[in-house]
């Protein structure tokens, strides 16, 4: 889900468009040992799925070209894929999928409605940095999984169509509106704050918030790629 | 697109759902002689899809249970896979598919503006109703196209998870709350209007539209079609 190397290595020239291997690296050491049941790792990912899912198809509603929606079309499907692969996961192991997804629901939903932003470039901006933050989460939670699943969710979360679209989307506005800039730069810092309690909240599932000392280096290292994702739109973290 | 044949096999017991069989094959002797070039027809019915798409997104993204959603979620990634698959027609033969969906932005941007709904249940209609009277339109029009294309594009068309969940959800939310049928048919009578004058101006690209002697058994045959899709519902047409 967090799409990306494909288009990175195909365009050399343009800055780093993720910091995806550092941040991940970090996380999945430091993770490793929070990760949930594979019942509620598979239920929340999966639910989530679909928000990310969710807010791309408003990318596509919202799109104001016929090659902005062919083009984000392309990684709302990819996002539908992995919602699918991660529903066969639970099938395959037994899981019933929506008892599973359930209980994060009122969480996950009320997250998409306060940051699916209020036109075309704020949920850009919410597609590309929440997709990349989580997804370079839940990678680094997927060290902590079964091995072979392990292995399987991890290659389902490193889809890689969407982001490099969204950042030329999101280039060509800002280029196009200067004074969008600042705007999308505030919206940014929003967003992460939402992102991180989203994320916080998933290490207390099924028990106690781990302690800060455990929490913060993930997170650091989670920020750090956030500010460099912001740093490829020429934002201000 | 029109989903349905495997759902309804495997419920024999529930009323018809659709009358697809009938319907398409008066259109396909009708409509056979006025499919507009290959270019036209496929750009058209690519937007069209990316529309309907955005449609059952949106139903996804409205829909109240985590079972809906993910039911629903399938027919939306069904719906993609036949706008990326005739996104891939168009590549196959040397036509821009961007270029080629342009012309119809406007016109089905505007239609799908009009027609979305207001609430979950109404935009499920829209899913329903518009999705089933397009796709027996766009069906019928295939019967024109060069022989092994119209093949490939009938099979895409007769994708069918869809309308099955969509009907077991509008019936339980009508049984739920019996006030919303009168409502809903209202709806229905609507989009009706609106569905029709999409198919009417398609025969109309490129040219003068057909005379009324021409398009007249079509359309009986497509409104009946669409009767009895409200009569699966319990509504009055």
């Amino acid at each position: 889900m967090s799409f990306f190397r494909r288009g990175r290595r195909a365009r050399a020239s343009a800055p780093h468009i993720t910091p995806r291997s550092e941040a991940i690296a970090v996380a999945r050491v430091e993770l490793a040992e929070l990760t949930p049941p594979t019942k509620v790792y598979l239920g929340q990912l999966a639910y989530l799925a679909l928000i990310l899912f969710e807010n791309l198809s408003r990318a596509v509603i919202l799109a104001p070209t016929t090659e902005a929606k062919t083009t984000l079309s392309r990684a709302t499907a990819e996002m539908l894929h992995a919602h699918e692969a991660l529903v066969s996961e639970m099938r395959a192991a037994g899981i019933d999928p929506v008892a599973a997804m359930e209980p994060f629901r009122l969480e996950l939903d009320d997250f998409r409605r306060r940051t699916q932003g209020a036109d075309w470039p704020e949920t850009l901006v919410t597609c590309y940095l929440t997709g990349g933050f989580l997804t370079d989460f839940f990678t680094g939670l997927a060290a902590g999984l079964p091995s072979a699943l392990s292995q399987r969710v991890s290659l389902l979360l490193d889809i890689d169509t969407g982001q490099q679209a969204l950042v030329e989307q999101l280039r060509s506005s800002i280029e196009a509106s200067p004074r969008l800039a600042s705007r999308l730069a505030m919206w940014g810092r929003r967003l992460v704050g939402d992102t991180m309690l989203v994320a916080r909240s998933s290490l207390a599932i099924g028990g106690q918030l781990p302690g800060e000392e455990r929490i913060e280096p993930v997170f650091t290292e989670l920020i750090s790629a956030h500010t460099r994702r912001m740093d490829v739109l020429g934002l201000t973290a």
